[in-house]
C-alpha cells in the first residue's frame, strides 16, 4: 500500500514508502535516513588509498595502504560518535549503546580489495554501515540492543593466499596457526599483526562468543549480473553458496610427438580437455543455479614437439545445496574416469577446499524483504555466489545479507560499478532493517 | 635369392645374404665390413661427455660438452685415415679420397643432445659413418667418388632455440642473421663459433656447392616403435615428414567464477579444450600416419576462482605429403571457428614453423633396399616424422636415410635403447650402400 512518491535528485524515479504493519511511523518513514551525498564522498576519499593508475584500487590486507585506509575509517566511526576498538584479529568495531543489556547488532563489511580490484566491493557495506550509525547518531534514534559496526580484516586474502581471514577468526574457524604463515617476502601474519598494533599472542581473543551477537547484517554489491539487468534495486540473500575445490592431475606418457603413432599415445591434455568440457556439462545437467570453474591448465613437459605426459587444473563447483556438489562431483569424477579409459591416462583429484553453504536466517531475510518495500524498492530472493565474511559469522550468529546491483556484473576488476542511487537504497535498507531488527529480535 | 645365413652372437638369427645382381664379391660379401665391438666401444666412450646421472646424456650443440666431444671425434676421424675439417658453422668433415675427381658421397649425422637425452638419436649415425670408414681404410678398399663422414653442429637446438643448424648453415637456408641470436645467457651465436675456434665474419663459407655432392646418407635410430614392434631391421626412409606449427590464441572474458551465469561466460579455456580434441579429430579422419599435437596450455588469469578469458596453445601437424597438411589445418581451422561461435571467444592462429616435407632420392632408397637385401635383413618403406639435418641436406644433393630400431619407440630420453645387433645392422647396411651409390651413381 504505497502512500506517497517523489522524485530523488531529479533522475531516478525512487518510490519511497512505507507499510503500516511493517514500518511505524518512528523509525521507517518515507524520507531517506542516510545521508548519500556524505556516503558518496565517504566511498570517493576511500579510493584514494591504494587507487590504481587505470581506476580502481589495490589495497591489500595487511599493506601500508590498507594501515592508511584503516585510519581514515576510524576517524569517520569516531565522527558518527562510535566508540572504537581493535581486536588482535585486526578487525574495527564501531560500538553504539543500546538501551537494554542486550546481545549487539553488528552490519559491516570490509575494505581490502583484491590486486587490482575495485571501489565497491566491500566499501559500500562497510561505509554504508557506518553511515547508518551517524544518521541514527544525528537523530539521536535509540535502540534497544547495542549496535556496532564492523570493518573485516583480510577478506580478499590476495596476500596470505587465505581469504575471509579476520571474520574467519573471529569465529572461530582459523586459530593460532596461522600466525606462522609467511607471505611472498617471508613476513608472518604474527609479524604484520604486530605493525596492526596487535599482540598475535592474544589471537584467540579475537573470537566473538555466540551469546554476544544479536544478529549479523551485511550490504555488498552483488558482483553478478542479477540485479542489475533485472532492474532490481535491492537482493535478499538467501545464503552464501558452498564453495568446492579440487586440484586434479592427469598422469600420461610424455613422448615425441613427430614418431609416437596417434593410436599409440597417452595423452594428458587431451584426457585434461575432455575433462574440462565435462565439468561443465555436469554444471549444466542441473536445473538451478550452480556453477562451475576450471581456472587454469599447467601441461608438462609443455613444447609444442612433446606429447603433453602431464596435466593439472583445478575443479570449482558452487551451489547453495550442499547435496548438489557432493552429486555433481560424483558425476564429474565418473566423466573424468571415462575420459581416462578412452585416453589411456591416469587422473587423481585432491580436495583442497570444502566451504560448506551458509543459509541466511529466515527472519533476517524477511525484515530485509519488509525495509525494501517500506522504502518502495522491489526485492529478489537470490544466493551469494562470492565467500563473504557473512558466511564465517553464520557460524555464530543469525545472519542475513543485503545485495545492490553491480553494473555488468563486473567484480574484482577497476570497472566494478554500483550507481549512487544504488549505493544509496541499499545503505537505507540497511537502516531500516536494523531499526526492524532491533524491534523484532527477542532479545 | 638367400644364398646362406648362420646364427650371429647365438641371439639373434641374421640372414646374411648377397644377391648377385647388386652384391658383386669383391665388396659386398655375406661378412659384415664394419667392426660391431669397436663401434659399441666407440658409442660407450661418446656417451661418457655429458653422462646424466640416471643415465643418458646431455650434450648441449655449443657447450664445453659437446667442444670436449668433438674433440673425441676428431680423434676417431683421424684413427680411420680421415683428413679433418671443421667449417665456419662447426660442422666437422673427415675426407677420404675417392680414384678419380667426383663430387663427394657425405654421411653422417650429429653427436649434439637434447637435455636429459639419449644415447644414440645422432651418435650412432655419427660413429657408424666413420667406422664405415674406417672399415674400409683398413681394407683398403677403394671408391670412385671422394667419401667424408660429417658432424652437423647443433642439431637439436635446445641450447638456441633452432636446430638442424649446422646443416642448415651448409645447406644455405639459415644465413649470417642467426649470429647475433642469444642464449639464455646473453652469449651470442657468434661467440660460441669463435670459442668453437671458428671466425663467424667467415659464415657463409660453410655453404656447401650442390655440385660438390654426389649424394648424402644419414643412419639414424627411428625413434618411432615401427620397426622394433615389427621387429624389421633396416627402415628405408620415404622422406622426412613437413612440419608445420602455429601458436593459437583464444580471447575470452574473465569473470568472477562463483557470480557469473553460467549462460554469460565467454571461457577461453572451454574454447581451446574444443581446440584440443578438434585437432585430434581431424589428424584421425585422414588415413594415412599423419600426426597432430597441442603440447602445452596457458591459461590467464589462472586462478581457480575466475573464469579463464585467455588461452594459449601451439598446433603442430605432420604429414610427408605437404597438401594433406594444408588440408588439416582447412579442417582445424574451421572446427576452430566452431567453437569460437559456440563459446562466444575469439581464436586467432599464427603460423611459427613451416617446414615443408623432403623426399629421399629413389635411386638412393632403392640402394639402401638393395644394400640390405645382400645382407639378409628384411626392411620396409617409412617417412621420418623427426626433422633430421638430411631435410636441410636435401636440398643440395641427392638423400637418403637408413634407420635402424628404437625400442619402445622411446627416443630424446635416457631410455632411448637400440641394441649392439641392430647398430652393426645400421652400420653395415650404410657400408654397402655407400659402395653401391660409388658404382651405381653417374657420375
Amino acid at each position: 500500500m504505497v502512500r506517497g512518491y517523489h522524485f530523488f535528485l531529479g533522475l531516478l524515479c525512487l518510490y519511497l514508502a512505507t507499510l503500516a504493519t511493517v514500518a511505524p511511523a518512528q523509525d521507517v518513514s518515507s524520507q531517506y535516513h542516510v545521508n548519500s551525498q556524505r556516503l558518496q564522498s565517504a566511498l570517493a576519499k576511500l579510493g584514494e588509498y591504494g587507487r590504481n593508475p587505470d581506476g580502481g584500487v589495490t589495497r591489500l590486507g595487511y599493506s601500508e595502504t590498507d594501515m592508511a585506509a584503516r585510519e581514515y575509517v576510524i576517524g569517520l566511526m569516531k565522527e558518527a560518535g562510535l566508540s572504537v576498538r581493535t581486536d588482535p584479529a585486526g578487525n574495527i568495531f564501531g560500538h553504539r549503546d543500546g538501551s537494554q543489556k542486550l546481545p549487539v547488532i553488528l552490519f559491516g563489511s570490509h575494505i581490502d580489495s583484491v590486486v587490482h580490484g575495485g571501489n565497491y566491493d566491500g566499501d559500500v557495506g562497510s561505509l554504508g554501515a557506518i553511515e547508518v550509525l551517524r544518521a541514527l547518531h544525528e537523530s539521536s534514534t535509540k535502540t534497544r540492543h547495542p549496535l556496532e559496526a564492523v570493518i573485516w580484516t583480510n577478506e580478499e586474502g590476495n596476500h596470505f593466499g587465505i581469504g575471509t581471514l579476520g571474520s574467519g577468526i573471529a569465529a572461530g574457524l582459523i586459530g593460532p596457526e596461522i600466525l606462522n604463515r609467511k607471505d611472498d617476502k617471508g613476513v608472518t601474519l604474527a609479524d604484520w599483526l604486530r605493525r596492526y598494533g596487535q599482540d598475535p599472542a592474544k589471537l584467540a581473543d579475537a573470537r566473538i562468543r555466540q551469546d554476544l551477537l544479536a544478529a549479523s547484517l551485511e550490504l555488498h554489491i552483488e558482483q553478478g549480473p542479477n540485479l542489475y539487468e533485472k532492474k532490481i534495486p535491492i537482493g535478499v540473500v538467501q545464503g552464501i553458496v558452498a564453495v568446492a575445490r579440487w586440484v586434479c592431475v592427469v598422469s600420461g606418457t610424455a613422448n615425441h610427438a613427430g614418431t609416437t603413432p596417434m593410436n599409440r599415445r597417452h595423452n594428458a591434455l587431451t584426457a585434461a580437455s575432455k575433462d574440462v568440457l565435462a565439468v561443465r556439462d555436469v554444471v549444466l545437467s542441473e536445473t538451478g543455479t550452480q556453477v562451475g570453474n576450471v581456472g587454469f591448465m599447467k601441461v608438462e613437459p609443455g613444447a609444442p614437439n612433446v606429447i603433453p605426459g602431464r596435466a593439472e587444473f583445478p575443479v570449482e563447483l558452487r551451489d547453495l545445496d550442499d547435496a548438489k556438489v557432493v552429486r555433481m562431483w560424483e558425476h564429474v569424477s565418473e566423466r573424468f574416469r571415462q575420459a581416462d579409459q578412452e585416453e589411456g591416462v591416469n587422473t587423481r583429484c585432491e580436495s583442497t577446499d570444502d566451504v560448506k553453504s551458509a543459509s541466511a536466517t529466515p527472519a533476517i531475510q524477511a525484515a530485509i524483504r519488509d525495509a525494501a518495500k517500506s522504502v518502495g524498492l522491489a526485492s529478489i530472493d537470490l544466493p551469494s555466489f562470492a565467500g563473504q565474511d557473512s558466511q564465517n559469522i553464520a557460524e555464530i550468529a543469525p545472519m542475513g545479507m543485503i545485495f545492490i546491483p553491480s553494473k555488468d556484473g563486473i567484480s574484482h576488476s577497476p570497472k566494478e560499478y554500483s550507481s549512487p542511487e544504488d549505493i544509496a537504497n541499499g545503505a537505507e535498507v540497511l537502516y531500516r532493517t536494523v531499526l526492524l531488527l532491533d524491534k523484532r529480535l527477542n532479545p
